[in-house]
């Protein structure tokens, strides 16, 4: 088989990274995906860095066991924390969501202005967007909020209810009109993306760190002479727990047919 | 040492069965109480009844470990759908909180009355409190009400934020007049109890599994003649990830001074 040919590894807590999956099979309908949710240990936003970094190197070394040629890790908690880490464990390139995210959010932001960036607490804490915006050296101010609440509310499907608005103004309400760019800097927040963006209001652009994945990672391959020129890739999903509502929550929040779901416990 | 010199061991998912060891601690002041909370894996109640049995497995090791006299599953989850096997690897008495909470609930309503079960996804599935009630033989109408996001709430500490109560009108709203008793089938939910009650009006009699737990646990303890006299009894408290976030959330939602969190990972 031609490495070109090899399925493209994506991992993430849950169902999360699903919204970097769904980018991706659109931007590149060619390649083999294999998904890898974390259903047994999600969610990674509260736990330590310790644990997530545990947790990463594990699926790594099993979605390696799949001859992947390109691991992207479509959790930006784990991204934060373990990026590094997992690089060098992996002879595959791997790609996070933090650095793509940063980019657009800087195409979309003028210098001086002003970025929020939104996302669970692991992330949050470790600062990893701010830094990586400070890298551009454009003078950006950076505010980092979290936002433990958005992951249940999405994995409990209750995108839309008023649950979400309120738990959204909550949390956001006292930076309406002091953001000219919002980073969803977390693969389960561009679900929630019409609630955010209902709260922030019009001058605020909302950029998806799922999107400008999806995107960075098609110009990564094409780089690196990887892409696949198939008519139609195949998915392959595999979670640690509960395949079924693995199915249908992935049915009923994005409209992904999964086919069957393996388990793999650790 | 002896027997009733030993600890009495409890373990949750996280932090929800702080709620039984804070009745414990304040039934009985003398008992050496070694509390477990599996923070590496919280939440239990999205996830299948393999993990959740292989979770309390090994924490029921550990906790044999410490040498304990009687082990209390401080876990809704857990007592419905691991508390058998349990059992079979303990050689000292297990209880759980299903049993306990039922048998409140059967004191506080008539025969022929209506009861509603407030739980987590895997409690309500596995209908433990139903077939505990039904056993009764009184004719009590029983209805399951899942509550997932009950948990991340009170996780959050937003217990009496106005999310926590419009989530519990969209749960509990169609309820309202229809139920003589709710119990609150999680440890988490005691914490959330006045919006609840909010919610179902004067006439539910609101049962807390978590008291329930403690009184039954004395009472056995006080069959076996295994309750310790001494004046003043330690605590100690282990989890398996972010021991410091522990600590800042049992005493800010249950004023416990936790002092020095242990870790244990598995």
């Amino acid at each position: 088989m031609k490495n070109s040919e090899r399925p493209i590894g994506i991992f993430d807590s849950g169902l999360g990274g699903l919204t970097v999956f769904k980018e991706l099979r659109s931007l590149l309908p060619g390649e083999d995906l294999v998904y890898f949710g974390d259903t047994a240990r999600v969610p990674y936003g509260t736990k330590s860095a310790e644990a997530v970094l545990s947790f990463s190197k594990e699926i790594t070394s099993f979605l390696l066991g799949k001859k992947i040629k390109f691991l992207i890790v479509a959790c930006n908690t784990a991204s934060s924390l373990a990026l590094e880490e997992i690089r060098k464990l992996s002879p595959v390139p791997v790609m996070g969501v933090i650095q793509p995210g940063a980019e657009a959010a800087l195409k979309a932001v003028s210098a001086g202005g002003r970025v929020l960036v939104t996302g669970t607490s692991a992330t949050v804490n470790s600062r990893a967007y701010s830094r990586a915006l400070a890298g551009a050296g454009r003078g950006i101010k950076v505010t980092e909020k979290a936002c433990p609440l958005f992951v249940p509310l999405v994995e409990e499907g209750w995108c839309s209810k008023p649950a979400a608005a309120l738990t959204a103004r909550e949390y956001l309400a006292p930076f309406r009109g002091k953001a000219d760019v919002l980073i969803l800097g977390c693969t389960h927040y561009p679900l929630l993306k019409k609630v955010i963006a209902r709260v922030m209001g019009p001058r605020t652009k909302i950029v998806d760190s799922a999107r400008a994945a999806a995107v960075s990672a098609r110009n990564e391959l094409a780089g690196l002479g990887l892409l696949n020129r198939a008519r139609r890739g195949r998915s392959e999903f595999i979670v640690s727990d509960a395949p079924d509502r693995f199915s249908e929550l992935a049915f009923k929040l994005l409209k992904i047919r999964t086919g069957r779901v393996a388990v793999k416990r650790f």
